[in-house]
């Protein structure tokens, strides 16, 4: 039973998933098609060989720059700034947007001694530095976290005398960006307000 | 991002998950150490290597004759019937029985098309024939293809001149009167047992 106990131990540790659903999911895989579980597994490799971070907006992607960085339809002089590269899938699923993104990877969060200089936010202020940028979205989630870290970068932005915008509350205070509905995402878009 | 949802989209095939929760998991696993993630790739590809069915009891093992049929602790001359080898394990958990087992791998269930035929019963018959046995334990669950298929087995296990039981049908412990369903409070009235 060694591989299963082992297996099972490995799965329950997944986001959303306990030790029972983890061995509900062990059981179903050896009634499963061969081809699938390899499927399966080699995705798993590939995500580890293949996935690296664009340079430019930090998303994660196959080939650097991303797909959405090296496509020539989307607006170049907006970029939406997002917590996690998971932001962007939850963005991209309203078709509202047409500019770039740029990722930061966190948020200021002092209490899990995170700050400003563990964010890609010396990455984004180089990147407004180098080309014209006609407006910055910024779309962290309306938490706390994500409150502060929109404050801070309002601050440094100043000096660039770009427009800044943070999306519309029409997002209810305290919930995440990648479980918003399409609606209320798109709402959001369309309603952003300028602060500065 | 061809690699990504292509992993999402394996994943919601799971269990248990659908497409938000893939995306959760394959976003988590963007974060988590790269040696967890070739671990559950390896542990996948280990499914398919190393777990073979008992030869004996059908249950699924890493080694031919699994840990409990070639346990010497274990009562060789009562055999628990069940329907999948993850009944097993439910059953290990209880800590109450010391006898073997044999998984059937499924149950008779006629409007799937499965027949006695195809499933490992032949197996029990000889495996009754050949050595001496005390008792049959039929541990299907309690549901008509279950029942069938254990009326089916006491039939067959007739000529044998063994004794068959099947397990105690009544209220779960910790349950409700109240809300307990019609046809096991019956079951539990035509079960009682006397207590002085």
């Amino acid at each position: 039973m060694e591989t299963l106990t082992r297996l099972v131990r490995l799965f329950s540790k997944l986001p959303g998933l306990g030790p029972k659903s983890a061995n509900r999911i062990v059981y179903h895989l050896l009634k499963c098609d061969k081809t699938y579980i390899e499927a399966l597994s080699k995705g798993l490799e590939d995500l580890i060989v293949n996935i690296k971070e664009c340079s430019v907006c930090g998303n994660y992607t196959d080939c650097d720059p991303c797909s959405l960085c090296s496509d020539p339809s989307r607006q170049k002089d907006i970029i939406c700034v997002v917590e996690e590269p998971k932001d962007i899938q939850a963005i991209e699923g309203t078709g509202e947007y047409t500019g770039v993104y740029h990722v930061l990877m966190g948020v200021i969060s002092p209490i899990n001694g995170i700050g400003p200089s563990d964010l890609r936010i010396p990455q984004l202020l180089n990147r407004i530095g180098k080309s014209k940028i006609q407006e910055i979205i910024l779309a962290t989630n309306p938490t706390v976290e994500g409150d502060t870290t929109a404050l801070y970068l309002l601050d440094k932005l100043k000096s660039f005398h770009v427009r800044v915008s943070r999306l519309a509350l029409g997002l209810p205070m305290g919930g995440d960006l990648e479980y918003a509905d399409r609606l209320t995402l798109a709402r959001a878009f369309s309603g952003r307000q300028e602060i500065n």
